[in-house]
């Protein structure tokens, strides 16, 4: 990872005066706007909480023409955010990207100031760059609005939980595909469908890929799992798979056997051959009706920690959002306010534990097999024979009868076929994988209709 | 209330090493047993979490012949706690009570140590002169587990949220009231029956008072309301009322109706004339199956916030339990810690907002009625007219046929009768009382059956 180029200045405490604390704003789109109107209209709240005022003494734009929301004041925009980052106590970032925060949050480091930021991917890429940098000049680094908007999850992992052993995080950290998942559960719609929907809506992007395609919750897994397990986890160590590939069958079957497919980010700490080694992932998963997860609908995200002594927990709430991320944001700036009155930092990075990446092959979970076989008998006892030598046991079996339209059915097989679907116990994906080549190499297995993972059971 | 009697000493920070970071344990309970098999078993990475070694120098407790875990260091045990808190960097109070448990942990902050606190009845009744000592002194004051046990609350209300404005709290905060509810749904069986299981299983203490007439909740209402409006509230400004009079009929009804009967613990802001105030309240209510916290059973706890950016918030986990609140205290002890290590303290109290408490009868909600009455013509005119004199609007009404065998009818009245299940629109407890008391002189009216609030509609 490359060092940041810029000079360093001595981390002297930037304040111009005791009553007034001096903040910079980086970006004013939706969040940046929320953002002035809490510090404007909750100001003299503010001030009270703090023990000093918050100013804003500069926002940061790429364009000055731009029209925008009337409670932002037009002569504090700026399309200098190197020369602005240097005359503030706290520098907010709202801008996201990598190549222009990255560097402009350096800049503000070595200038002494604070940084708060809700850059996700550039906390799950050079975030220990950042923390390292943080750590040298003594100022605070805060990032609740980094992952699951509005719900306060970073502080009480990195703080409330820091006496404890967190073991799993399960998180439904991205609004827009829970939001997609929701419709085809609620309407029976296929995937396209609902997205073209949730486009016209406003609750997708025009190019959706880093949502659906699960970059976006990647990048927020890797920073709860650095956070929980006290190790560096970035955005290259995780496993993604998004949820291109749920079909409304799918979601059909998913309700058939109790279940709601999520997207999920995983964090888990697991015993490897006697070595601790973390798992960190995204993927679909089928959630059992009765878990906390199963009732979280439409653009709402959740996380759900086990940790040793405090038990299950869940967090709850908005994950995105204009106001949502603000109310985040401006939590953080507070604590770094005080700090800034008051003395002393948040919490430092707490990196100690060098915990090795579990390989996504080595991940043991429950899968869900639906395959279109042969309505013949001694079939089960043949595809049963393929999990037993992968060593892949078999939890539950359902045996269905071909529902579909017969000239569906014959334009794929000429024989009646039926559809198994298998739950299996705990396996790895290895093994997993292995028998789903078995299994195609069957007569008898027509066709693998669709493997989906089993969670929070 | 009283000014501790004791001597003030300089507060300079008594840690004897930088290396090392010494704990004083009050009371040796199941929650002070969890806490030091944490510190015991968690040492190295608390350690590395902190920076330096938390080491437990003193365990005060009553009777130092009484048998105990074999976690516990007997060496520890002293039946001085006076002179304990005079040699330590954080004392942990889990004892518990009033009386030896203030004076202490004053005497504690007289001496430089910061406070880690489960004590919800102490800090309801006397938080404001241990928080005043506390910042005075320049300690930590940490009290994460005496409100929702293992849930992570304290710390996101007051540090998280610090830059939005809460509206308002629902919590089901206490554990032994939430199970005995849940049984009295799952089971049909009455209150007396349902307590008398969760003593014989240890759910329900032998005097279950505290817990099932409301004290524990509105001890937690206080601290709650107090950090998540920047004002001061005392156990005493909070409107009591437990669940004792909850009869198996209206556990029955709230099923009827898509409701769930929970006991809440609820502090709300409220625009009152065009003043603010702010109720801060523990009654059982009508919660709409629909809401997060209809769902949230057996003895586990949680927490609903609205607030004005973020929106909707929840918080759920285990509330009561030894390791559940061990977990939330170690977690403030290793934030108390750091700040011994790199300096500063956490947020001071923040209670500059002195608003006033909403009389009970102003406080507005919606109220559901069940009513007896006459089955004839007329009666429900006569029942809506008394409603209308009130300013009480209807939202719903149903009409039962009486259902009951007919001896037991007989015996109440001589003519047929009809049940009417009122439910209002927001009005005050003030009007809802006169309509009460109205109805009562209604000869149509032979009897009310019950009034249940209904909360979070």
């Amino acid at each position: 990872m490359a060092t940041p180029q810029h000079e360093v200045t001595s981390a002297t405490p930037a304040s111009t005066s005791p009553t007034a604390i001096r903040v910079a704003l980086l970006g004013c789109g939706v969040v940046g706007t929320e953002v002035v109107r809490l510090l404007t209209t909750q100001r003299d709240d503010l001030t009270a909480r703090i023990g000093a005022t918050p100013e804003l003494v500069g926002i940061a734009v790429q364009n000055l023409e731009t029209e925008r929301d009337p409670i932002i004041d037009r002569s504090l925009l700026t399309t200098d955010a190197e020369e602005l980052v240097t005359r503030a106590d706290i520098v907010v970032e709202v801008m996201g990207g990598l190549d222009t925060a990255g560097p402009l949050l350096h800049r503000a480091i070595s200038h002494g100031a604070a940084v708060v930021t809700a850059n996700k991917e550039l906390l799950a890429k050079q975030g220990a760059d950042l923390h390292n940098a943080a750590d040298a000049a003594g100022v605070d680094l805060y990032f609740e609005a980094a992952v699951a908007g509005a719900i306060p999850l970073i502080r009480p992992v990195r703080e409330s939980l820091a006496g404890d052993r967190i073991d799993r995080i399960l998180g439904i950290v991205n609004g827009t595909t829970n939001y997609v998942l929701d419709q085809m559960t609620k309407t029976g719609a296929n995937f396209d469908d609902v997205v073209a929907e949730a486009q016209r809506l406003g609750y997708a992007e025009a190019d959706p890929t880093a949502d659906v395609g699960g970059h976006d919750a990647a990048a927020k897994a890797a920073i709860l799992a650095s956070l929980a397990f006290h190790t560096h986890v970035t955005a290259s160590d995780v496993s993604c798979e998004g949820i291109t590939g749920i079909t409304a069958e799918d979601v059909k079957w998913s309700k058939e056997t109790g279940h709601v497919i999520k997207l999920l980010a995983i964090a888990e700490r697991i015993k490897n051959n006697g070595t601790e080694a973390v798992s960190v992932r995204v993927h679909p998963a089928l959630v059992p009706n009765s878990h906390p997860l199963a009732n979280v609908d439409g653009a709402f995200n959740a996380v759900f920690i086990e940790a040793q002594a405090a038990g299950p927990l869940m967090f709850y709430g908005q994950g995105a959002g204009g106001a949502p991320t603000a109310s985040a944001v401006v939590g953080d700036l507070v604590s770094a306010a005080r700090h800034r009155v008051l003395g002393g930092t948040g919490p430092q990075r707490s990196s100690y534990a060098e915990i090795p990446i579990l390989p996504a092959g080595e991940v043991r979970t429950h899968f869900q097999l639906r395959l279109r076989v042969a309505d013949e008998p001694g079939v089960l006892a043949q595809v049963s024979q393929q999990l037993a030598e992968q060593q892949v046991s078999i939890e539950t079996v359902r045996q269905i009868l071909d529902q579909r339209p017969l000239d569906e059915r014959a334009a794929e097989s000429e024989t009646p076929t039926a559809e198994l679907v298998v739950t299996t116990h705990e396996a790895s994906e290895a093994a997993l994988a292995q028998t789903v080549e078995a299994l195609e190499g069957l007569d008898v297995v027509t066709k693998i209709i669709s493997i989906l993972r089993v969670e929070g059971a």
